[in-house]
């Protein structure tokens, strides 16, 4: 049976651009680049002023104690040049410093009276309070690369630089297949023995992390036609999720049906827990197909260990951040595999450690609503130690 | 001048519900919910087998050595009986156990020939392998607090409890308006001492963060009649968000227009860096007004440490988690302020700890891009030495 990195590796192998798009900024958020952004001109495009002051010439000020103020600069005004010795310009925050100035004094450090300003003894030096032209990104240079998240910062710089449009990723057009015949709709009633279908509202919310809305939603039984049936109208799909039917019971006819299907089996079990009886396969090198376990808790394994690093790399991005911290108490593992625990972030010492959500096993779909993510207890560790560090992966990624 | 924890208290105090409404589930991602949701029956709600197995009797394993097989249970079948000793059901994960049965034993673990079951000699307990009703939650439970995220497991786990329709916090109305006479908006052409918005594209950015569209985004000069105007036009708003014009510059006209209009100040200028110049106020207990300083960082660090904070409050979610980590080298703090600094997580010993992104200041909106959050120095420290353990604030959240 495959270990986690081994299925890992090769779902990764399976992972293709879906094309790319152009689209207005301000539908971009969560969207991920694909274009390398460079700077339109010099960041400053001006020496900026960052304060509220006065703009002079740091040689005149052994020569002078008094200035003339000859003129006032504010932001969004055309460039002013400072030219006679012994004047100053008075400058405003963010406006440009004017030609012939080469500092900034700050308005609390002057005195101003009849148009004569005196400054406070002060250690003066070069470009003072200004940010020079250029010092954050100079033109033509490469300030944002392809394949990152546009988020608040990136939009805020994608936003100064004039990009009223940017060429994203597209996105990939995702199905998924609840199969059971115990499972029935959200809206409709259960008898004792039955259960609602939650899979595909968690796999679905897991997409829009990405701003994906799952193109097709379907709830099939176990009858082999009607999985069949379910298969086939995902055909021009890019990714297929069924959740469900792929361990080894009776009724369990998910893999063998995604065969009769055409879809060509990569690999069926992980050293996983939860999570173990993932399929995966790819029919046709277009849609790859995710079977998972139909266990809530396995679902959500799955998508952040698996599915989640699949989407990434179809976008160019690296595996999520995780982060690594202290457990706040010993943990014991009952299998020989990779173990995922929901945890929430707790007070540990100085820092913050992970503390393990009491929870009942896999079918569990009650504690894991109070947890803010995932730790890995590694394959090889029997039990782990209060103080011993693990990674620790957010739902929400960092 | 207020400390940064006065400010927010300032500011929290005046948090309000923006009332509530009911909605899809299935567009209910990311929304805050406004209802206690209990358990509408058990869960799980039968005693489930955890595995692919044969249900029988504890009592029959020390009398028999071989079980007559009588029935087979799938998922999604009504529940059959138990009745006779020494026979056994075959069960499948996830249906519910027989009547009479109390354990389950792996398929794994067992031999059939001839509807005959052998087992393994194995340590048998009672309610192996099975998962018993109500464990998770019983009915009528609390299983879900108001004030709750909708996220990828909550969303599952609502679908199971069969709420198609979820009751959830309304959004505010949100106005963003950029003052600057150096503002030219994103598609136009700028002139060598203009610069484009770009803050209300970041603080759009961050309100998707919780579903929030901005319901009306203006760009007006530092006129004060055109400010005047943009804020009277804000009057039905819940949030209003000015940026640019609050320091003490000549054209710095936005706290005295907001009096004007009658937006009461609750306080101007925070111990903070950046974004010292912050403006807070009220307007006929309907609209709380955010002026923020004009630069793009500062505006980043204001969103997560004082918008961010009252926008959950009104949710009635706590303050963002925070984590605390080791700085990877040391810092030197220039004022006497509490500074927000942009990091990135970086190893550090066997753990994840901070490490500083190199920037220009506040102006500077290219580094702040290629990071995953912002620390917080405190006020009364002025050097942070490597190793020591401060708040990291992720720019997404935990």
């Amino acid at each position: 049976m495959l270990t986690v990195a081994e299925a890992r590796n090769l779902i990764l192998q399976q992972s293709r651009s879906f094309g790319t798009e152009t689209i207005l900024l301000s539908e971009a958020y969560d969207r991920v680049l694909a274009e390398d952004i460079y700077a339109d001109r010099d960041y400053p495009p001006f020496n900026r002023s960052a304060m509220d002051g006065y703009a002079l010439q740091l040689k005149d000020i052994e020569k002078y104690t008094e200035f003339k103020l000859v003129a006032e600069m504010l932001a969004g005004e055309s460039i002013k040049i400072l030219t006679e010795e012994g004047t100053c310009i008075k400058i405003m925050t963010g406006a440009p410093v004017p030609e012939g100035a080469n500092l900034v004094i700050r308005v609390e450090d002057s005195e101003l009276n009849n148009d004569i300003v005196k400054f406070k003894s002060l250690s003066s030096k070069i470009w003072q309070n200004i940010a020079l032209q250029g010092e954050d990104a100079k033109i033509g240079e490469l300030v944002l690369k392809r394949s990152t998240i546009i988020n608040a910062s990136t939009s805020g710089l994608l936003a100064s630089l004039g990009r009223n449009n940017v060429t994203v990723c597209s996105l990939p057009k995702v199905s998924i297949v609840s199969t059971g015949n115990e499972i029935k709709a959200v809206g409709d009633s259960v008898l004792p023995h039955q259960i609602r279908d939650s899979n595909s509202y968690t796999i679905a919310s897991f997409f829009q992390h990405y701003n994906i809305d799952i193109a097709s939603r379907k709830l099939v039984s176990d009858r082999k036609e009607e999985i069949k049936h379910a298969i086939e109208s995902s055909k021009d799909m890019d990714i297929l999720i069924l959740s469900g039917g792929v361990s080894m019971g009776d009724a369990d006819f998910v893999p063998e049906v995604l065969n009769e299907c055409g879809v060509k089996t990569i690999f069926h079990k992980v050293q996983i827990k939860p999570g173990k009886p993932l399929w995966f396969g790819i029919r046709d090198n277009q849609t790859v197909v995710f079977a998972l376990p139909g266990n809530p808790v396995s679902c959500q394994v799955a998508f952040k260990v698996f599915i989640e690093p699949f989407l990434r790399a179809c976008f160019g991005l690296p595996l999520c951040q995780t982060i690594k911290l202290a457990m706040t108490s010993d943990r014991r593992k009952k299998s020989s595999f990779e173990e995922y625990f929901p945890c929430i972030l707790a007070p540990f010492g100085l820092t913050t450690g992970l503390q393990q959500i009491k929870n009942n096993g896999s079918g569990d779909f009650t504690s894991i609503t109070r947890s803010s993510g995932l730790a890995v207890h590694p394959a090889e560790i029997e039990q782990l130690k209060e103080g011993d560090v693990v990674e620790f992966i957010p739902w929400k990624g960092v």
